[in-house]
C-alpha cells in the first residue's frame, strides 16, 4: 500500500497538511462509537467551547463541520449571503484566486481586486470601494488571512479600520486556514464576522474538518440569507445545540478526539507561545533564505507571513526541480509553486507541533536540493544562519527546567 | 476524554457509525503525508478504479468527498440539477425525509410524495407522476435504496422499470449509504444516475467520506446544470482526473488508505459472501424478534432491510427505555426510533465487518434490555432463535477449512 | 501478514492472553524514547508505586521485568533460593506442573506433591510435609494460585494458616498469573513472600512484562540466596531504585504507558468492583454449563476459578473438536485442554476489561460448536441461564447512572 | 501521563531505542490473539525462517525469546556452557564490561581480559590466551561486535581467525545488539556460535525481543550443558519447532508482527543498502565531528563504528551538560558518558530507520548545545562537512526514480 519507501522518516515541509503529534495520534487511534449517546454531547459541549479560544472570541459561534478549509469558504458565504450579493475580495495568491472563484461558482457578484503576487491587500482599492459604495450593496468583504502559495500574512486590524472608517456595514469574511491556531488571531478584536480553519495545518490533525466562528452580526445576517444551503447550514447546527445533541448528522468522531488532543497540546504550551516559536521558526527560516542569497515572494516585511516562506529561484532555474529533488533524494517535502508562481517559487511550510531542529533538517534539504538542481549555494549557510538565531533566541522547554 | 467509562467493549449496534475491522484501524495509523507528491496519485487512481466495484459498475465515475452522507446529498443533486429544477422525492422514513428537506433548502422545486414509515416508495404514484409528466419537468426521481430509520429496502429494478415504462428521461439519484458495500446494489443494471454512500457505514471506516458514482448520462448533465455550487462540483474533480493530480483540494489522507485497506477486505471476503452474510445476520435478527413477540417497522417481506432492523415495542412501553438501558447496563448501543416512529422502534444495525458472535451478543442484550424496561421477554428466546438458524446456515470460514 | 481473515472480530476467551482496553492500545500506540532522560524516572516511580495497589501490600518491592510470566516463575525462585534448595511444590494442572519442573530445570531439590487434577493443593499432605521438616530443609513453598488449565482457584488463607500452624519459616512463592489484577489478591495478609503476574492477562496487556512484588523477609533473602542469575537479579533493580533510575537495563517503554492506562482503567472501576464482576461473569460461565448438562472439570465449588472456566466433555467426544470448531466457524478462540486433560475439556477465559454481553457472544459460540460436535445441547439453554442471573445481578454503569 | 511535554519531535539519537518506522508502528498496532489458534504457527514459521537472513547465516537456528538483549547474553550463555565453565571476555566498554560481570554472577570462571575504553579486543592478548590453554579449559569467547558506549566496531573475521590459527574449540558468542541489522553481519563466515540482538536498536521495534541465532555447534553444546536453566532454555523451543507449535510459552504477539514488519522494510530497502545507509550516515557524523574539532573516543579508524558515535569534549567541559542541554532545550535525546568514560563523551546514535536530514537535525542540535556549554564551535560547521559528503554520496531513492 506504500508505493514509494525510503528510509527514515518523510520530512513534511508543505505548508499543509503538517505534521501530527503523537497524542493527536493517539487520540485518533480510536474505534467508532455512537455520537447519540449520552456521553458525546457532553465531550461535544466542551470541545466547542474550547475551540473558540484559537479564535480569540468570547462572542463567536463555533461551527464543526465534517469538510475542508474550501468547505469552510463555502459554509461561510452560504450562510451570510444571499445569491447575487455583492462580495468583495482581493486575489494576491492561489488560494485568494480559489476562494474568489468559488464564490462566483456559487453565483454571487463578486467584485474580485486583482492584486500583485506576493503583495496582499491593496489597501487603497479597499478603501476607495467601500467610500465609492454608497449603498452599500457591497454586503462581505473576504480576505485571505494568510496567503499560503506566496507566504503573505495581512494586517486585518487596518483592514477592519478602513471598514470602520467608512462605517461601512459589510461583512468581514476571512480565511485563517493557515494562520488561525499559529499566529496572532483576534476574531473579536478586528470584529471578524467569519473567520475559519481546517483541521491539517496548525492544529496538526488529519483533513476533515472546517472549523468557523460566526459572530453575532454573522449569525444575525444568517436569518435573512437567502443563498441556498443544505450541508453547510448553520441553522440546523444551531438547532443541534439548543437540543443539547450538537450534531444534525454524524460527525468525524476520531477527528473531534483528535482535536480535542490537539487544543489541549496548545493550551498546555500556550499559545502565546505557540505564536512566538512560530515567529521564531520563520524568522530562522528567512534568514537562510538571505544566507542563500535568494528573495522572499514576499517583499515587504510587514507581510511577512511566520507560517509559511515562499523563496524566488533565479531565473535560469525551475523551482519545481528543487520540490522533486528534495522529494526523490532526502524524503523531503516541501511546496511547489502554484499559478502565477509555478516553477518560480518553491515553499517551506513552517506551521504546527515543530521544532527548532525540525526546521533545520528541512532548511539543510533545500540547500542540498538546491545545490543538486544547479545553483552556487554554500552549503551550510543557511543553516548556520538558522542556528545563531535559534541557539540565541530558543527559550529552554518550560517543563524541563 | 471518556466520560462514562465502562468495562469491556462497546457493543455498537447501531445502523451506522459501524466497527471498525483491526486492518482499517492499522492503515488509519498513519502521519499526513503531501498529497502533491507523485506517489499519492498512483495509490488514488487505483483506489478510484476499485471503489467502483462496490456499486457494480463499469460505466460509472467515481467522486470521493470529504464530507459525510448528508453532502453526498448535496453534492448528487446540485451537479446534476439546476435551481428551480422539478424533483420528485419518496419519505417514508427520516432519512428519506432529510434527504427531501435538503433538496427544499437547495431552492428545487420538490414534488415530496408522504408514504407510509415502515413501507416504500409508493410505487402507484411514482408511475402515475411519471406518467402525467409529459413535459418532463421532473428532472429527477430520488430514492433512498435502504432507509435507515425503519429498516426498508427498496426494490431498485422495479423503479427502474417504471422509469422504463413511462419512457421518463428523468435522472435516478439514490441514497445508498446504508446499503452499498452490505447489500445487492447494481448501479449499470438499474440504471442509476448517483448513487452514493459515506464511509461510516458498511465500509467500517470513521465518517468523512461520501463516495459517489455518477453515470455517463449524470455527468452529461452536469454539463449543463446551473445550480450554485463550489466545494462539491465534480468539475474541479473531473479535471484533476485529466491532470492526474486526482484531488482539487486536500483529501483525507487517511481515510482514503483507511478505504484502501476496506475495500481489500470486502474484495478478500467476495462481495458475494459480504452480502450473504449481512442476510444471515439480519434474518437472524428477525428471527429474534419474531421469539420476543415483537412486530418489526417493516410490514412487507419483500421490503425487509438486511443491514438494520426497526423493532415495535409495544404502545405501553417508550422504545427509547430500550435504548438506553441497553447503554446504562451492557453498553450495548443500539438506535433509538426517530421522528415518527420516535419512541415506538428502536433499532439494530447489523451492518459492515461483523459477525455471527457479535450479532448474538446484541441479540442477548436486547433481550436483557426488553426485561429491564418490563416487557414480558424469554430471556434466550430471541438469541436460540438466531442460533437454531445461524447454526445451520453459517458457512466454515474460507481462509480455515 | 493476517493469514486466516475472517469478517469480524475475533472472540478471544482464552485464558490469556486477554482483550486489550482501547485505553491500553492508544497508550502502546507510541513511538520510542530514552528511557534515561530525565522524564522517564518521574513517571516510572509512580508506576512503581502504583502497581503494589493490585497485590494489596504496602510492604511489597514491585520488580516489572521485559519477560513473562514464565520468567517470572524464574525470577521469583532464582532471587530468593539457592541452588540445591529443597522446595514443595504441589502439581494440580499444567501450569504447576510447568513451574514445578522449571524448578527442577533450575537445579532446586523440588519435591512436587502431585495432586488431583481438577483439584487443588492436598493441603493434608503440606501440613504432614511442614510437620515433619523438622530442620527446616523446606526452603520455599510454592503455589500457583490460579490454576489456568483447569480452573482451580487456590484458598491461599488457608495455605498460610498452616505454614504458621508449622510455625514453618519457608518462603511462600505464588504463581498469580491469571489471578493477580482479576481476583482477591491479599499479599501482605496472607505473608506471600512473592506473588508474580503477566501482563497480558487480567491487566490487558500485549505479553512481555513479568511483574513481581516481594516481601521484606523476600527482599532478605535474595541477599544470601546463591543460585546464580544475571537478567533476573532484583539487585541490580534495587540499586537502579537507589539511583533513581529504575531500570538496569532498557525497559519495555510502550508496554509500561500501557500499564499504566491498563491500572488507570482499573482503578477507575475500582478494584472490588473489578473482582465482583469476574465473580458475575465467572458464575454465569458456571450456569451455562450446568445448563448444557457437563462438568466442570473442578468439582469442589470452593475452587471455583472466576477467571477461567475448564468443561468436562463426554467421553465419547474430543474437545479439542469444540475449540477448533469454534475458531473455524465462528472466529471464537477457546482454549484446548492441555496434557493430561488434553482432548477432555475446553477452557473459557472470562478475564480482564470484559463485560456480560461479550461473555455471553462465548458462551452462544460454545453452544453451538458444541451442536456442530454432536453434542445434544438445547441452543439458547446455557445463554439464557446467564442471561438470567445477569440480567438481575448486573448494575447500571456507575459513570452511566 | 506525558510529563515534560515539549511541541514538535522528539529527536531520538540515543544509540537505541531507536525511531520506530511507520509501517512497523501500524503493524504494532493490534489486539492480542490465540498464539495456539492454527494461524499463528504459520505466520511464525516464515518469520523465524526470514530473521536468519540479517545475521547471513544458512545454518544457523533462531530463538526469538521475550526478553531484552540482556537477556540475550544470559541465554546465549546458559544454553552452551555449563556453571564454573571457563570463559574469555573483552572489557572495552560498558557493554562488555555489562556482560562480562553478568557471566560472573552466572557463576561462570570468567576470565575479563580488560582493554583500553576507546580500543577494541586486545588481539595478541586473545591469541596468546588461546595458545596457552592446551588443555582446552576455555569453552567461549565472548565478543562485543559493536561497543555501544565507545562506538567501536570489531573485526569479527580477524578474531575467528585468531582461534583458527590455535585450533581452538571454544565457541565464539557474539553480542551484536547495535550491529546486527545495520552492519554487516557474517555469522557463517565467522563461524560465529551464538550472535544475538535485540528488537529496539536497528530493527527499529520497541525493547522486548532478545533474537539469537546458534550455530549447529551451539546446538550441539547446548545438549551437555549443564547449566541450570528454565526461560531461556533452548530446548523447550527445539521441542516446539518439533510440534509445530514454535512457542514454548506466550509469545510477544505484537512485537512479532512487528518483527515481520521491520524485516520486511530492510528486505525491500536491500541489506546492502541499508548497511551502506548506516556507513553513509556514520561518515558524515564523523565529519562533524572532525570540523567541530573535537576527538572521536575511538582513536583506530577501522574500530569506526556505523551505528554510534562517541564524541570526547574538551576536560573543562562535562559532557552531561551537553546531553542535558539538548534534551532541555531542543529536544535532542543522544547518550551520555557511562561508567570510566562518564561526563566526558557523548554518544549520538545513527541506526535504524534514518535517513541523511534526520541526522542533520542531531548534528545541528549537538552543534548548538555545544555552543550553549560554552565550547567555541563555529555553528553551521560541523552541519555543512556532512552536508557536503551527503549531497554527494547520497543517491536517489531507488522506488522514486
Amino acid at each position: 500500500m506504500d508505493y514509494f519507501m525510503a528510509p527514515g522518516r518523510n520530512h513534511l515541509f508543505v505548508p499543509g497538511p503538517s505534521n501530527i503529534p503523537q497524542k493527536v495520534m493517539q487520540a485518533l487511534n480510536r474505534g467508532n462509537e455512537d455520537h447519540r449517546s449520552p456521553a458525546f454531547p457532553v465531550f461535544s459541549r466542551q470541545l466547542l467551547a474550547d475551540v473558540t479560544r484559537i479564535f480569540s472570541t468570547q462572542s463567536g459561534t463555533p461551527f464543526i463541520i465534517p469538510t475542508t478549509g474550501t468547505g469552510g469558504w463555502e459554509c461561510a458565504a452560504v450562510n451570510t449571503l444571499s445569491t447575487g450579493d455583492r462580495v468583495l475580495t482581493f486575489v494576491f495568491g492561489q488560494f485568494s484566486h480559489l476562494w474568489s472563484q468559488q464564490l462566483q461558482k456559487l453565483h454571487f457578484d463578486v467584485d474580485a481586486v486583482q492584486c500583485q503576487w506576493g503583495g496582499g491587500v491593496d489597501l487603497g482599492v479597499l478603501d476607495s470601494k467601500l467610500r465609492a459604495d454608497e449603498e452599500h450593496r457591497i454586503k462581505a468583504v473576504c480576505v485571505v488571512h494568510n496567503e499560503t502559495s506566496t507566504g503573505i500574512n495581512i494586517n486585518l486590524g487596518v483592514v477592519r479600520a478602513i471598514l470602520d472608517l467608512n462605517q461601512h456595514p459589510a461583512l468581514l469574511l476571512v480565511d485563517g486556514v493557515s494562520s488561525i491556531g499559529a499566529l496572532a488571531f483576534r476574531m473579536d478584536e478586528w470584529k471578524v464576522d467569519v473567520a475559519l480553519t481546517g483541521s491539517q495545518k496548525s492544529l496538526g490533525l488529519p483533513t476533515g474538518l472546517g472549523i468557523l466562528c460566526a459572530s453575532p452580526k454573522a449569525l444575525e445576517a444568517s436569518k435573512s440569507a437567502r443563498s441556498p444551503r443544505g450541508f453547510f447550514d448553520w441553522s440546523a447546527y444551531l438547532k443541534s445545540y439548543e437540543l443539547g445533541s450538537y450534531w444534525p448528522y454524524t460527525p468525524s468522531i476520531q477527528l473531534l478526539y483528535g482535536l480535542r488532543a490537539a487544543l489541549d497540546l496548545l493550551f498546555e504550551e500556550g499559545l502565546e507561545n505557540v505564536i512566538k516559536r512560530h515567529h521564531r521558526l520563520a524568522h530562522a527560516t528567512r534568514l537562510a533564505v538571505k544566507a542563500w542569497g535568494l528573495e522572499l515572494c514576499v517583499k515587504d516585511p510587514e507581510l511577512y507571513s511566520d507560517t509559511v516562506t515562499a523563496v524566488v529561484v533565479p531565473s535560469y532555474l525551475n523551482s519545481t526541480d528543487v520540490v522533486r529533488v528534495a522529494w526523490r533524494k532526502y524524503n523531503l517535502s516541501i511546496g511547489i509553486g502554484l499559478n502565477k508562481v509555478a516553477g518560480k517559487v518553491f515553499r517551506i511550510g513552517h506551521l504546527g507541533f515543530l521544532n527548532e531542529l525540525q526546521l533545520i533538517s528541512a532548511l539543510a534539504g533545500v540547500e542540498m536540493a538546491l545545490k543538486d538542481v544547479g545553483f552556487p549555494v554554500k552549503l551550510g549557510s543557511g543553516v548556520a544562519a538558522a542556528q545563531a538565531y535559534l541557539q540565541e533566541s530558543t527559550p529552554l522547554i518550560p517543563s524541563r527546567l
